[in-house]
C-alpha cells in the first residue's frame, strides 16, 4: 500500500553512463546546440589529468572553449558571479561542470544566469528561477553529491558563514554525462565521504514522508550498490566495477531524492558545514548513524530491509532490535572506512548547537523527516557526536 | 557488477500520480502552455462516464476543446488522420489523449503530426521523428499499455494487416497523468488482460540484454506489486489500493522498458495481433510463460529472483528447478485471473507460423533477448501455445 499517494515525479536530466563516454563529450555539446564552451572545474580536475579528457574531445571536434577553474573546495556567490562573467565575455551558450558537487554546483548556476539574467541571489529558494538556461552538461568525478542530476546548487556566503540552496527543475543539467573512470583517481578518504553523501541520500529519501515507489526502487538498488561496493572504492581506489557501482548508485540516489527531499542529517549538515567549515559528506557521515537511531520508531520496516541490505544477521530479532540493527550497521561502515571524526574536532561547542539547531529547524528537509524533531532533540543528535 | 555498463537512460515524460488528480487537468493544460485541446478517447471512456471527469475541469477553467472518439479497439492509420484533421480544423495546440493504449497511441501520433506536418507513416521506425510536436498529456484508464510514458505508438494498417511502430523520444507525453480512480470500473477480464501486458513489459525488460540497474530497479518494484495486487484487482474491481498498485506498476513498468524495450513475448505478439485480431494484452499473457520457459538458461538467476517476487517456494532447489519456478508461478497467474485462451481460438493454424515467425525475427526486440532465437524456436513457443 501506498503512504504517499499523490506525487509528482519528473527526471529532465538525460543520462549518459558509462566507462570512457567523456570522449564523446563534443557529441552532447552538439545534441544540446552548444557552440562556445564554458568548462567549470576545479583544482582536484586540473592536477588529476582529468582536464585534458575533456578538452580533447573538444579541440578534435573545433568545439572553442574557455575553461573556468577558480574554485575552492566550496562553490562560493563570488566564484559564480565570476565564471558567469567569463561566460559572457566569451559569448559562452553552454557549460560543462566538471568535478565535485562545488564544480557541477557552480556550473548550474552559471547556466541559470546565462538563460535569466541578474544574479544568482536573485533565484535562492525554491522554484525562483523563471525560465530554463543555458544547457548545462554535468560531469561529476566523485560519488557524492548527485549534482548531476538534481534540482539544487548549495552555494557558500563566506560574508554571512551561511550555505544559500537554488532549488528549480530550471536548475537541472541537461546531460549528466556520467564516467566512472573519471573517479578512479580519487583518494580514499575523498571516495569514503563523498559516498556516505550518497548513502544518506539514498536512505533518507527511503525513509522520508515525501518518498514513493519510484524513489523507493531507486533508492534501494542505490543502497545496495553502495553496500556492496563502497568499502572496496576506499580499499581499491583502481577497481572499476566498484567505481561504476558506487558512481551509478549516486546518481540514482540522486534520481531518488531530487523530488522527495531529504530529512535530518541534511537539515543539520546545512549550518554545521557553513559555520565550521566541515565538508559536506563528511558532516553526514558523523551525523547519520545518530540522525537513524532517532528515526527508527518513524519508519521501523525500512530500518529492517536497511539492517538487510548491510548483510545484518536479523533472524530472530524483534523488530525494534532488526531495526537498530540498521544503525550499526552504518557505524561499522563509517569506521571501515576511516570516518573517525567528531564535531568537536571542527571546534564545534555545546554554546553554538542552539543556533544550528534553530537554523535546521528551517529546512525543508526537516517536517519531511520521519520523527518530527524539537529543537532539544536536535541538539541531542549534536551532542551524541561531538566526541 | 553491470552487465550493460554502457547506455543511456532518460525520461522526458513528467508523472502526476494520484487518485481524483485527473480534476485539475486544466492546470496541466496551462503548464504546457495549451489553449485548445483535442481530447482524443475511445468507446470506454465514453460509456464508463469517464469523459465527464475530463470535459468538467476543462469547462470550469474556460479552455476550449473538442473530443474525437471514432476509435476502434486498435489504434489504426485512418484514425491517426481523421483526429489530425479535426485537430487541425479546431486549431487545437495540445492532445489530451485518455482511455487504454489505442486513445494514447492516437494521441500521440497526433501531436507528432502537428508539430511535424505529413502523414504519420512518414515517421515509423526508431527515431524518424525530427521535432517535438505539440503537447501531449496522456490519461490512462487501463494499467497496461504504458503508453502515457513511452516513445513507441504500435498504429494498425487494416488494409496489410501489419502494425506499424513510431520510436522517438519526441512521441513522449509531456504530462502522463495517472489516476488510479479512473481504473476503477475496468471489468475483469481488461483488468486481467491489460495487467499481463504491464507484466510482460516489466519482466521481458528485466531479463533483456539492453537492461540496466536504472530499469531493473523499476521493474523489480513493478512486478511487486503485480505479483501482489492483479488477482485483487481483476476480483475486487472497486479495490482502489489495488488498482494504485496495478496502475503505478505499469507506469513504472514503461519507466523500465521506455530505453530498454522488451523480448520475444513483444515479437511474437505484434506479427499475431495484426494477423488474427488478438488483443495485445491478451497475446503477451498467452505467450509470456513459454517465452519465460525459452529464456530461463539465458539468466537463470534473473528468473529465480521472479519466481521469488511471484511467492514460489524454493528453499532446497537447485538453480535451474528454481528458475524454472517463475515460470509455473506465471501459469498459475494466467489460470487465476481467468485467461484461458490459446493460440487456435483465435484461428491460429500450423501453416501460419512460419510467417508469423519470419516477422517476429526481424523485430528490435529479439537481438537483445536473452536467448538468440531460431526460426524454429519461434515456431515451437507457437506451438506449445496452440491449444
Amino acid at each position: 500500500m501506498l503512504v504517499n499517494d499523490q506525487f509528482r515525479y519528473e527526471m529532465p536530466t538525460k543520462i549518459e553512463f558509462g566507462a570512457g563516454k567523456v570522449a564523446h563529450l563534443a557529441q552532447y555539446v552538439t545534441e544540446v546546440k552548444g557552440n562556445r564552451v564554458l568548462i567549470v572545474g576545479d583544482l582536484g580536475v586540473l592536477h588529476a589529468g582529468i582536464i585534458e579528457r575533456i578538452e580533447t574531445p573538444l579541440k578534435k571536434a573545433n568545439i572553442p572553449y574557455q575553461i573556468f577553474s577558480e574554485i575552492g573546495t566550496e562553490a562560493t556567490i563570488e566564484s559564480v558571479a565570476n565564471a558567469y562573467r567569463v561566460a559572457r565575455e566569451m559569448h559562452c551558450d553552454v557549460v560543462v561542470g566538471v568535478g565535485g558537487g562545488s564544480s557541477l554546483d557552480i556550473a548550474k548556476s552559471v547556466g541559470v544566469l546565462l538563460g535569466n539574467g541578474g544574479e544568482i541571489r536573485d533565484y535562492v529558494g525554491l522554484d525562483k528561477v523563471p525560465a530554463p538556461g543555458k544547457p548545462v552538461i554535468a560531469i561529476p568525478t566523485t560519488a557524492g553529491t548527485g549534482s548531476e542530476i538534481t534540482r539544487f546548487s548549495v552555494l557558500s556566503d563566506k560574508t554571512e558563514k551561511a550555505k544559500l540552496s537554488v532549488g528549480s527543475m530550471f536548475n537541472c543539467p541537461a546531460v549528466a554525462l556520467v564516467d566512472p573512470e573519471l573517479t578512479l583517481t580519487l583518494p580514499p578518504h575523498l571516495t569514503a565521504t563523498t559516498g556516505m553523501d550518497a548513502l544518506t541520500h539514498a536512505l533518507e529519501s527511503y525513509v522520508n514522508k515525501e518518498t514513493q515507489p519510484i524513489s523507493e526502487a531507486l533508492s534501494l538498488e542505490a543502497m545496495k550498490r553502495i553496500a556492496s561496493s563502497l568499502r572496496l572504492a576506499v580499499v581499491q581506489g583502481e577497481n572499476l566495477n566498484a567505481r561504476k557501482d558506487m558512481l551509478l548508485a549516486s546518481t540514482m540516489a540522486a534520481m531518488a531524492f531530487n523530488t522527495t527531499r531529504l530529512g535530518l542529517a541534511h537539515s543539520l549538515a546545512i549550518p554545521l558545514g557553513a559555520k565550521f567549515n566541515i565538508p559536506h559528506g563528511l558532516v553526514n557521515a558523523i551525523l547519520l548513524p545518530e540522525v537513524m537511531r532517532f528515526n527508527v520508531i518513524g519508519n521501523p520496516h525500512k530500518f529492517i530491509e536497511i539492517a538487510h541490505i548491510f548483510g545484518e544477521q536479523i533472524d530472530g530479532l524483534t523488530d525494534r532490535e532488526a531495526a537498530e540493527k540498521s544503525v550499526s550497521a552504518i557505524r561499522k561502515l563509517n569506521e571501515d572506512i576511516g570516518i573517525k571524526q567528531k564535531l568537536s574536532d571542527f571546534n564545534v561547542k555545546e554554546e553554538d548547537l542552539e543556533e544550528v539547531a534553530q537554523e535546521a529547524m528551517l529546512s525543508g528537509n526537516t517536517p519531511i523527516n520521519p520523527v518530527k524533531p524539537t529543537i532539544e532533540d536536535l541538539k541531542n543528535i549534536c551532542r551524541a557526536v561531538m566526541e
